[in-house]
């Protein structure tokens, strides 16, 4: 049975985080479906950091430290992020980016699990996390091997025991496909492996649940879901039974168990502080706690509905609407085995990304052929999901690949 | 002969930079004497960072990384330092933090001198350098040893056949006193060693010249004389001859030679780009231009004659009002050995200094009994000097350290 413009609507007033449009600014009558990639902004953000800028650097100056407590916010961001993802407090904080978060996680995993010298990462997962993991074995202090794993449904037979650590995306970013955290970590620790996730593709697009699956170390970036701008510091998630044992070389006077002491010698500080480094750009952080802010009243249960409604109508339209072409939805079919978006492979990919962009449709591309689409949930409507396929098919109707206006040039998206 | 007010007032009617204190935004009637902590904020930084929230992330959105040249963006902040620190273009970026940056330098000093195995720093150097050296040391897959020199005289006995770095900071945090970079870099290369210099208090507030001394790195933060806003990011700089053969362990995708292929595996870049790692933080890093701005049209030799004419006028004016006090002040005499800031030793340093910025003078303590005060040449005047010292005599006066109020609590200061 076809679904119609109507349906669409329908499904909007239905809607009960109809109301969360109203916290982003976004320009009328844009479809915005790269919010896995730079979340929207939202509206008070700017006043936020207006405010850290004119009066807490601008007025109070050094005092703010202490004052406006920016020594105190990578955990306390922390904590509020962990709310997102399943975390009790203490065990996060907000700080540098990814890539370096994971070189702590890895060096912190290697160390605890120190007779062991391997490293499972999958093969599909971003680049970053598969270089930073040359980059931690390489600096591990004794010969770490790298097994890249492509075939998830046989990725448990390489959980021998000479492995130390797994690191694995929650969800992929070029298929959206969901992985299975509880399972895969239970199956991890079973075979003595400690196991680092990454949240980049799920925090704040679904329930994760950190503690319940009893996850070892976690690390995810702000600027997607989480809305906190463009390069905003990444997290660090480490389960509270490994806070005394881990080390990590970053030791910076962040890291210290007194900072204040200015002794010359390093001592890691107790609890998740030990993850820290050096100073953090304040200005960022702020926009993370705005960001967050965005999260206000909505449970993570009710943005999970709503994401995996997004993606099942989008997925439903498309197959509806071009069926006629060949496009090739990669990932999962069903909406609660992926994260909150959907690639398309097809050869005319790019051209036809560009194309919708130009007509207010905002997704991105994946070499070689992916067009991906993201749907934030606290943003996005059921009747924009409507639109961005109309427009989808009136650019493969146009043929846009024959407009030399659309030919690739480089770009960058995460 | 005394100095009196009307001479300093005379000062600054002939202060050449005078017109620049008009690019800052600093509270009537304070006299801010800690820009070497956090520089006060630039007139137009608001106005920047908020067009790059506004129409960069709010409107553009995705797009800005391309169009608002986020993703070149710490090659070009960095070339822009460079004509601070003697730098030609292409061997700064600007990232991450000190700390982190220092961790990098530190790794690719020790690839280079593989057949050395011995770091030197100097003990009275800011802590956070000292706990990176034992984490970089501890993760360089080699026994490496750190010697921690303390007295500057005879450093150069210790340059050694067995010692690959030294890592030394060009104006100490605490005495200000100024180490002779192109002499000791000369004799460190002599001796076979690498140098890596850290500039947190001297780039922008002096002459630096980087490429005329032969430096191998160099690290520093852009929040104290350059004015970039709390906790913005770092920069590093590597010359030019180590760009092929440096390797740093923080192997990112913003390092890797095509990070847009999305190979599997790790290829340095070429250049510069390789002691990049994550995705760096945009708001913070827009910050770090705005404060670039502020050395618009002005030299820094300019600044440099400012500077020490700033530091010699406190510390006459020092001993000329307060000679009835025991107050030490540490560090070379003569303002051409020093950096842009005067510290003193007192008995009472905590009290006075809470009591003088409750009077308007912010200076910081450093423990156990110094008075740090910082002159920023191109926002301080010299009547402001004058006005600190009278504030200084004046809380020497009421022996404030009889007031409880002024106890001693914790604080963050860099």
């Amino acid at each position: 049975m076809n679904i119609n413009k109507q349906d669409c609507i329908a499904f909007d007033k239905a809607d009960p985080l109809r109301h969360c449009q109203d916290r982003f600014t976004i320009e009328p009558g844009q479809v915005y479906l790269d919010g896995n990639s730079l979340g929207a902004l939202p509206n008070h953000t700017p006043a936020q950091i207006e405010n850290t800028i004119k009066r807490e650097w601008g007025v109070d100056l050094i005092k703010s430290w202490n004052k406006a407590g920016w020594f105190e916010l990578a955990g306390v961001l922390g904590d509020r992020i962990g709310e997102l993802v399943g975390a009790n407090a203490g065990q996060i904080v907000v700080c540098d980016n990814t890539t370096i978060n994971l070189f702590k996680a890895i060096h912190a995993a290697l160390g605890i699990n120190a007779h062991r010298n391997k490293i499972i990462a999958h093969k599909g997962d971003f680049p970053t996390d598969l270089y930073i993991i040359e980059g931690a074995a390489g600096s591990a202090g004794r010969d770490i091997q790298i097994e890249l794993i492509d075939d998830e449904s046989t990725m448990v037979d390489s959980f021998t025991p000479d492995v130390a650590v797994v690191v694995l995306s929650q969800v992929n970013y070029k298929s959206g496909a969901l992985m299975d955290m509880k399972e895969i970590t239970r199956k991890a620790h079973e075979a003595g492996i400690l196991i680092i996730w990454d949240l980049c593709h799920s925090a704040g697009a679904l329930s994760v649940e950190l503690d319940e699956c009893h996850v070892d170390f976690a690390i995810g970036c702000s600027y997607k879901y989480l809305n906190g701008g463009p390069g905003a510091p990444a997290f660090i998630y480490a389960a509270k039974q490994h806070h005394n044992v881990m080390k990590q070389p970053l030791s910076g006077w962040w890291s210290h168990s007194n900072p204040f002491d200015f002794a010359h010698q390093y001592t890691p500080a107790e609890g998740i502080k030990r993850m820290l480094s050096g100073t953090q750009p304040i200005l960022s952080l702020c926009g993370v706690g705005a960001g967050l802010d965005t999260f206000s009243g909505v449970s993570m249960d009710s943005i999970r509905q709503k994401s995996m409604a997004l993606c099942q109508l989008f997925m439903d339209l498309v197959t509806q609407q071009c069926s006629e072409y060949s496009l090739d939805i990669i990932g999962p079919v069903n909406s609660n085995l992926r994260g909150s978006h959907v690639s398309i492979a097809y050869e005319h990919g790019y051209p036809v990304v560009q194309a919708m962009i130009e007509q207010g449709v905002t997704g991105d591309f994946r070499a070689p052929n992916l067009m991906r689409f993201g749907f934030t949930p606290l943003y996005i409507s059921y009747e924009q999901i409507w639109n961005a396929v109309s427009i989808l098919k009136n650019c493969l109707d146009r043929e846009v690949w024959k407009d030399p206006n659309y030919a690739r040039t480089s770009s960058i998206v995460t």
